[in-house]
C-alpha cells in the first residue's frame, strides 16, 4: 500500500501503529525516528527489518506518510524540521490529543496545510512505552479525522485508508467539536481522577491513617485513569484549557447542588440522578465503548 | 461450625455469603428471609437444601448467627422485628457500608449491644441482585469489625470466624474512623462518578451531539461505578453526609486550585500532582487492591 512510513517517535502509540503496519504488512519499509535509546533497543527486538533515521532531514521526503507520536509539546520542533524537507508528495499525520492547537500550527505552513491530515485515533492505556505497545490496538476503535472548514482533501483519503487498515472505525470532525467534545469524555474524567486522588493523599497525611489499603472501594478505579503519563496529560490540559475550565465550572456547579441534595436529603432527585448515570452505562455498553462484564472482569476468578 | 445461619436480603452479598457458606459447609442448616419474588426462585435454583424463613418471628431464636444484607434503609424495621425474639444466644451481624447509624440503632437495646457486631466487607461490584452473586466474593477482600469504645466482646470472636472462613481479611476499627476513611476511599469516589456522568449527560443534551459514543477515553470507567445501585448509595449518601460534604468541600478546593494551575500553565506544580498520582497507582496495586495489568485486562485480546 505504502512504500515508505515514517514514524516518529515510538512510545505506547508509535509501537502499536508499528506492530500492527509490520503484521497486516502496510508498507513496504517501515522508518521509525526515535530519540530514547532505551526505546530504540525496545523496538529493535520487535522486529530487525525496522530502519532508524537518526535526524529528521532529506530523507523525509522520500516518505508516503509520516506519523507523528511524540507528545505534544515536541511537535513544534519536529514540525519545524519537517516543513523544510517535505513536498506535497508525501502526507503526513498525528495522533494529538487536541487538535485546534495542531491545526494552528499547520495553518502558518502552505505546503504543511495540503499534506498535514490530522488524526487523533481513541486508544491507550494508563502505560506508555514501546514495552506496552500492542497489535491491535486500534481495532474497532474510534479514528477521529479532521476537517478543515468541513472539508476534505485528497490526503485525507490515504490517512482514512490507512487507520482502517489499522482496524480503526473513522469518523470525521472538525477540531473544534473534537477539543469539546473529548474535554467532556476524556480531559475532565482524567482530571477528576488526578483531583480525586490528590484529595485522597491530602486526606492520609492529614489524618495520619493508612487509607490506600482500602482503595477497592472505588478510588482503585480513579487511580488508573490517576496513573497516566504526565507529560501526555499536562500537554493537554495546558492545549485544551478553555474547553477544560468551563467543563470543571460545569462539573463545580453539579458538585455544588448534589451536595446540597444529600445535605437536605432529596429522596426523589438523588434518585433521578442516580439511576440516569446507569442508563449512560447501559448505552456505552450497547455501544461497546466498554465490556459488559462486572468490575471489567477483574475480579473473575 | 455453626448450626443454623440466617441471612436477611439475599441480592449480591446476601446470595455471595449464601453460596459460600454452602461450598465451604460452615453451617448445618442455612435460612434465608427474602421478600422479592424473583429473587427467591433465583435462589432456590442454588441449592434446594436453603430453608425459607416466611417472616421474622420467633425462628429467628434459633439461629447461632444472622447476618444482615438488605439495604440500609430497612434495618430499622428488621432490627425492630429481630430485637423481639432475639435472646443473648443469637449473634447478629451485618454488611451495611456506613457504621456509626447502625451503631447508634443498636445501642438503643440493652440485648443488641451484646450480641451485634457490625461488619462491612469491602467487596461487590456495579451488578446487584443474585444472579450477580458470586462464590468468592469476599477471598482476600478486608473486612471491617466494629469495635464498640475500642473493646471486642465476645461474639466478635465468632463474627471474625465467619468472614475468615468465606476468605476475607479482618480489620478492627471504630465506626468513627470507618465513616471517615471511606467517605475518600468509596463515597467520595462514587459521589463523583455519578456528577461526572450527569456532567456529560447535560452537556450532550446541551450541545446536541453524541458524546456517549466516545466515551472510552476515560468516562466509561466513571460509568462503571456510577452504574451502582442507586438505593445502596442514597442510603451510603445520606447515613454519612458529614463526612461525605467535608471530603466535596476538600475535593473542589482541590480542583479549584489545579484549574488555576491549569489556567496560568503552572508547569512544575501540575506535574508534581500528576507524578504523586502515579505513586499511589503503584502503592494500590502493591497493596494487591487492583490488577497489574494495562486497562485492567479488558483491553487484550
Amino acid at each position: 500500500m505504502f512504500k515508505n512510513i515514517l514514524i516518529i517517535g515510538c512510545g505506547l502509540i508509535g509501537s502499536s501503529i508499528l506492530k500492527d503496519s509490520i503484521s497486516k504488512k502496510i508498507s513496504k519499509n517501515i522508518y521509525v525516528f526515535e530519540k530514547s535509546k532505551k526505546n530504540i533497543s525496545f523496538i529493535k527486538k520487535i522486529d530487525k527489518k525496522v530502519k532508524f533515521l537518526k535526524k529528521i532531514d532529506h530523507q523525509v521526503s522520500e516518505m508516503d506518510l509520516i506519523v507523528l507520536c511524540t507528545h505534544m509539546s515536541q511537535y513544534n520542533d519536529i514540525i519545524k524540521k519537517l516543513q523544510k524537507y517535505v513536498s506535497l508528495k508525501n502526507i503526513i499525520t498525528d495522533t494529538s490529543s487536541t487538535k485546534r492547537n495542531i491545526q494552528r500550527l499547520i495553518e502558518k505552513n502552505k505546503k504543511l496545510k495540503k499534506i498535514f491530515i490530522l488524526s487523533h485515533p481513541i486508544a491507550g492505556s494508563e502505560m506508555s512505552g514501546p514495552e506496552h505497545g500492542g497489535k491491535n490496538l486500534f481495532k474497532d476503535k474510534w479514528c477521529i479525522i479532521i476537517k478543515k472548514n468541513d472539508k476534505l482533501n485528497k490526503s485525507s483519503k490515504k490517512v482514512e485508508i490507512f487507520w482502517k487498515k489499522l482496524g480503526s472505525k473513522i469518523i470525521f470532525m472538525n477540531s473544534v467539536d473534537h477539543d469539546k467534545i473529548f474535554s467532556i469524555t476524556s480531559h475532565l474524567p482524567h482530571l477528576i481522577a488526578y483531583n480525586l486522588v490528590k484529595t485522597a493523599i491530602d486526606f492520609q497525611k492529614k489524618n495520619k491513617k493508612n487509607i490506600i489499603k482500602f482503595s477497592a472501594g472505588g478510588l482503585r478505579d480513579f487511580s488508573r485513569t490517576a496513573a497516566s503519563n504526565e507529560i501526555m496529560w499536562r500537554d493537554i490540559f495546558f492545549n485544551n484549557k478553555d474547553n477544560i475550565i468551563k467543563s470543571i465550572n460545569i462539573f463545580i456547579e453539579n458538585l455544588n447542588s448534589l451536595k446540597r441534595q444529600i445535605k437536605n436529603e432529596n429522596n426523589k432527585n438523588i434518585l433521578k440522578i442516580l439511576k440516569n448515570s446507569k442508563r449512560v452505562r447501559k448505552k456505552i455498553i450497547e455501544l461497546k465503548q466498554d465490556i459488559s462484564k462486572p468490575n471489567f472482569g477483574r475480579d473473575l476468578i
